[in-house]
């Protein structure tokens, strides 16, 4: 099988993203190859030091550029240095905006061996898929402030909810549910208090499910859901919910399957109009940069993410596998390994078996 | 000691509501006395069946009737029969802004022998204040729809979010926190995403914070708040935030301590202008109710808060001291009582040490 070569934009970023970045590299350059992947990677200098020498969070040029790639890898940016929403609004959602990222895809797993915060659950309890809306509701950066520093000020903050914008992610998790062994799709919304925007997820819905008469749907407050997730995990499947909805929920989700350190995810265009972007949902943890001992296995589920995205399955697998094995060893060894040495451990079980 | 009579507002409502709220003023009227106070009560019919009845949620005349009140107790609203938005609008937020609850109070705590979801977790690990803001925010009901059933429909909901709003409850949260051994505020937000409204929270804290310096303060993402109210509860004292995130948050918080059935809220309008509302978090549970096994501790547990407000403290702690001590015997008996056992248990537990 040959897949033609892939060219991969790389964003290191800031704090551990350099650190974890190269561990997702590694992996994905030693098992890519196995199943005819070839890649030609090019790493773009943004973040928070980019935003202190030079004031620019992503020029128009560089967004042209990583325009021109068939995937990104991110690690991590932002510092404390740098003021709160600079980053995020001026480079990370901004790629999920320009790249129509409508597809925050985050997988909720809890592996074998990995110890989660609830009492009573074994990983078969918890393996849900959350699809995040990525490109609209609260997220737009609608809103404004009047009459600011006053007795009177006011700042208002709106989501925006295109009937296009939800029907294409509805629609995508209808997919991602139709193929899976329990075909249930749970939106999560607040329809009882966000009125306007939670009829018209529900209507899409609604009139979307009519064309997956398999999959079972399921709709739950936002409220409720949390309380869900940690006292009935099981009951999800796969999740469809708006961006704010989803950021919350896929922390939690990532808190009940072992911690931040383990939660990947993929900033997806599904049509390949633009390119999709892989970043493990974790910051950038300046605390423990440059010391190696951040866990790159974020990064490294979320490069098995992106090599499903590319097509190549099988290498998906291979990885994830890979990751499942290493996960149930570091529970009974307990010992501490750098960073690098994850990466090299997870490679070598991901190409032996490869 | 001397309490002048207190009106007292009574709101059954739907499904188990009647039943939970019937124990709350068994409570009630047992302790009161023992401290002097008088109750006076009046019951209002409001609800789903009223809605069906009379298509009314709340006339204005009702809601003058219930603003001549000292204070209400709410069972719960609600049916699937009844359009979403239409009782939770019409009604109890209706009544959250007509009377301007603006602090939306929900103590999360973890009672003796009371099972968590949580594993290593124990009751001094969970004991906070999450202080809501109940006025405004995304729960404005601002907003709209353009092009309806089109492909181009839009749909917006709008925060608004007032220097006046956040003022007052963040003011209210730091007295609260001041009186708390540990002193702590954690402020939750999403800044970073939400930059008009997150900014305002952010700069009231600080600004308020200063006549404080006791308190110290902490500052929290909404999505990371979430994680570690599962992971390490015991970061949380006083939690001060916005409507929607203490909506989610409260449900959750509600789940790690126990479930819904032993979550209290107060809907309180500190300055006493108008009635103060006390409510369970849970809603009208239809699939339980009229069989008598309701647990209404959430209720006699509101109740407790309604006493506290009442500026009865010894009264509200022998409510709650009663009910800890259920909650203890619960635990190792496990035997099934009725909704209205549970209530004469704690009326016999609460007045004996009275
Ligand atoms: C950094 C921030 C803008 C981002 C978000 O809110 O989406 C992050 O929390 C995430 O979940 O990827
Ligand atoms: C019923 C609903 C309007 C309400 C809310 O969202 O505030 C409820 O969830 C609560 O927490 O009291």
């Amino acid at each position: 099988m040959t897949t033609p070569s892939v060219r991969l934009a790389v964003i290191p970023g800031d704090g551990i993203g350099p650190e974890v970045v190269s561990e997702g590299l590694k992996v994905l350059s030693a098992v890519g190859p196995q199943h005819g992947l070839q890649l030609e990677t090019t790493t773009y200098d943004l973040g928070a030091r980019r935003w202190h020498e030079t004031g620019q969070t992503l020029t128009d040029e560089t967004e042209k550029q990583l325009s021109e790639h068939d995937a990104i890898l991110l690690g991590a940016v932002g510092d404390p240095s740098v003021p709160s929403g600079v980053l995020e609004r001026g480079l990370l959602l901004r790629l999920r905006f320009a790249f129509a990222h409508y597809v925050n895809l985050r997988p909720v797993r809890l592996y074998p061996g990995v110890s989660t915060p609830l009492g009573d659950t074994s990983p078969e309890d918890v393996d849900m898929l959350v699809v995040r809306e990525g490109t609209e509701g609260p997220y737009a950066g609608a809103g404004g402030v009047l009459r600011k520093g006053t007795a009177h000020e006011i700042a208002t903050q709106d989501s925006v909810n295109t009937r296009f914008g939800v029907e294409r992610v509805v629609r995508y998790a209808f997919e991602r549910a139709q193929e899976r062994p329990r075909k249930k799709l749970t939106l999560v919304h607040k329809d009882n208090v966000l009125t306007y925007a939670g009829e018209l997820w529900q209507r899409v819905v609604r009139e979307i499910g009519a064309s997956y008469p398999e999959v079972s749907v399921d709709y739950l407050h936002v409220d409720a859901a949390t309380m869900f997730f940690v006292s009935d995990p099981q009951r999800f499947d796969v999740v469809v919910t708006d961006n704010l909805f989803g950021d919350i929920l896929t922390d939690l989700g990532a808190a009940i399957a072992g911690g931040i350190g383990l939660a990947a995810s993929g900033n997806v265009n599904p049509p390949r109009e633009f390119p999709s972007m892989f970043e493990p949902v974790h910051g950038s943890a300046p605390d423990i940069a440059g010391r190696g001992i951040a866990d790159p296995t974020a990064t490294i589920l979320s490069v098995a993410l992106l090599l499903e995205h590319l097509g190549v399955q099988a290498a998906a697998r291979q990885v994830e596998e890979a990751v499942s094995a290493d996960l149930q060893v570091r529970a009974k060894e307990n010992s501490q390994r750098s960073t690098s040495q994850i990466g090299d451990d997870i490679v070598a079980r991901a190409t032996e078996s490869g």
